[in-house]
């Protein structure tokens, strides 16, 4: 059977002062009135239904997952005890996953991510599911890119090759923007999309093989899935694990990795310049919501809360307001955000994190 | 003896969200550590003691006026009963004075300017008491423009007189800034104050040819100052006065008036970027206050309440932050801002005025 796994544990502190520790990105109506999780599982629920559908995430968010996913039942949601990386929490899910169906295939996504034609990427979804029951095969998708993006990293496959699933070349990091300029004129070269399907076995043998201590970590938990004592196993099991993300931990190293190209309006929207991008604009270009006057100003984003906000004469800014916490940032500087919230951190100023 | 009559009764609506009906801007410390209000009256308390110092202001800011002036007696804080204009205020402080002192000299003073040099102030104040002691004279302090600008009045003065109290040859409004630059190379332009000194004798005989009306409103109120009737024949006599500033009211066109310039730092500090222009910058040219964290940004003003406020990437922008209500403006815009509250009132949103 297929499965999905929705990874909802990451604390987007991009989204700073809207994502806190308390409510990260995944869990916010940044695009839509859906939050970006409920989008996650709605998007693919015409492949695999509500009841094949589990959540990963930390265990403070359980319950607010439980709330904006009141369909699915308790086990379908996984506690993870401490945040690792990519590979610990893909690792709990595979385990978990086999326990009940040793032929599991699963459909790993992330939570916060948007995708515009959602049938566009169904169907790419569905052959990468076709790809991934050929045993021990890692497949991935890939975006097509539209623009030499820096922000995202890239997958080149082999472009010779018939195939609708190709064989990737190799895993590249973040690019400058010359070298993404030359991603993009190849032709090979596909945005990394965090999305993989394969089967649970397969994912688990290169864990094995790749990552021998997390695999060793996770070993004696195994038994134990869907018991009393599965909790208490997946902490011992979460402490001992490196942290490493599944793309560095397996993807780089493994041998039969495919790769479906997919272009369906995907966007990781990784910063509010990216939620200005998605959403629709009135004829200033501007972006509003909440209790906004606005006077000659465009291209902004204003989100606000409970407040009354006047902008006066301002182009390509973006306000965000919260009860205690308020953002004024620029267009072209919304990536720094994430630095703001380090410096909260290293000031341990935690009311605002 | 001479008095001073600080008007006192302005709502500054282009310093909203910080300045509202509740609080305008003469109660609110803007630079410095002192209200603008009690600057002014500590400003002219080398010449003026305080036993002689009177505030007029509208009803509803009396209790305020107290608190920030607690050496003042009740009695010395003149209360008008509706906004009018400055015309009304003036002939109001006028009658009162007369009541106890046929002899006396008003220095009229805005409530919401900033001086910076005190001591060429009072050497300038000193010459127009002088000047203003000759009988129906009508004397007013014009600043030496140091730039042409375009949001002030201008006085003409003849400058083939030798006199310090030069004759005033007209009253200009706001000009463009071509006009300005042209009174700027005069030489024979000052910027109009709204400081004014005269004998109340001689104001209430221009207002009684000029302004008959109100004059007229005024006649019946004179015998009960300083009574208990003094309130309700105040109150009778504004709802019967015209709105009308003394300036257009009366400067105009009367015949004896006399300016004596200066040049002491005066700012009408009529927007945030004057308050911008006023304060001490750091070293990006940054102005702050309150709990605030700069990134990448520079010749911003930041007037913080509680919350925390991330600034990013900006440059030459006003954030006014309050509890209820929030400002973003570029500082090209800051005297747009009047727009915003001319359109709360237009919405009746009271709660935010």
């Amino acid at each position: 059977m297929v499965y999905s796994v929705i990874m909802a544990g990451g604390i987007g502190s991009r989204f700073w002062p809207r994502s806190r520790e308390a409510s990260p990105k995944q869990f916010l109506r940044v695009v839509g009135e859906e939050t970006l999780l409920q989008q996650t599982l709605q998007r693919v629920s015409p492949l695999i239904p509500a009841d094949r559908a589990y959540v990963i995430t930390h265990e403070r968010y359980a319950d607010l997952t439980h709330r904006q996913l009141p369909g699915l039942e308790s086990q379908q949601i996984m506690r993870e005890p401490i945040s690792r990386n990519t590979a610990c929490c893909i690792t709990y899910a595979a385990i978990r996953l086999l326990a009940t169906d040793p032929e599991a295939v699963m459909v790993v996504l992330p939570a916060d991510h948007l995708i515009e034609h959602e049938n566009r990427f169904l169907e790419v979804l569905a052959k990468a599911i076709e790809a991934a029951r050929v045993p021990d095969t890692l497949v991935t998708i890939g975006i097509k890119p539209t623009h030499p993006a820096t922000g995202y990293g890239y997958i080149q496959f082999d472009a010779s090759d018939d195939d609708t699933a190709h064989t990737v070349r190799t895993f590249a990091e973040k690019p400058d923007i010359s070298t993404a300029e030359r991603f993009l004129d190849s032709g090979d070269f596909l945005w990394n999309s965090g999305i993989f399907v394969w089967r649970a076995d397969a994912i688990l043998a290169n864990i094995r093989h790749h990552l021998p201590r997390m695999w060793e970590a996770f070993k004696a938990a195994a038994p134990h899935m869907n018991t009393p004592a599965e909790g208490a196993a997946i902490r011992k099991a979460y402490h001992r694990s490196p942290r490493i993300s599944i793309d560095y931990g397996v993807m780089e190293r493994a041998e039969n990795v495919r790769v479906v190209p997919g272009s369906f309006g995907w966007s990781d929207i990784g910063d509010w310049h990216a939620v200005y991008s998605l959403s629709r604009k009135n004829r200033h270009g501007n972006v509003l919501s909440g209790h906004v006057i606005v006077q000659d100003s465009s291209r902004c984003l204003v989100s606000g809360a409970e407040r009354l906000i006047a902008v006066v004469g301002l182009n390509d800014i973006a306000i965000i307001d919260t009860e205690d916490a308020l953002l004024v940032c620029h267009m072209d500087s919304t990536q720094q955000v994430k630095n703001v919230v380090d410096y909260l951190h290293a000031q341990q100023f935690q009311q605002y994190m």
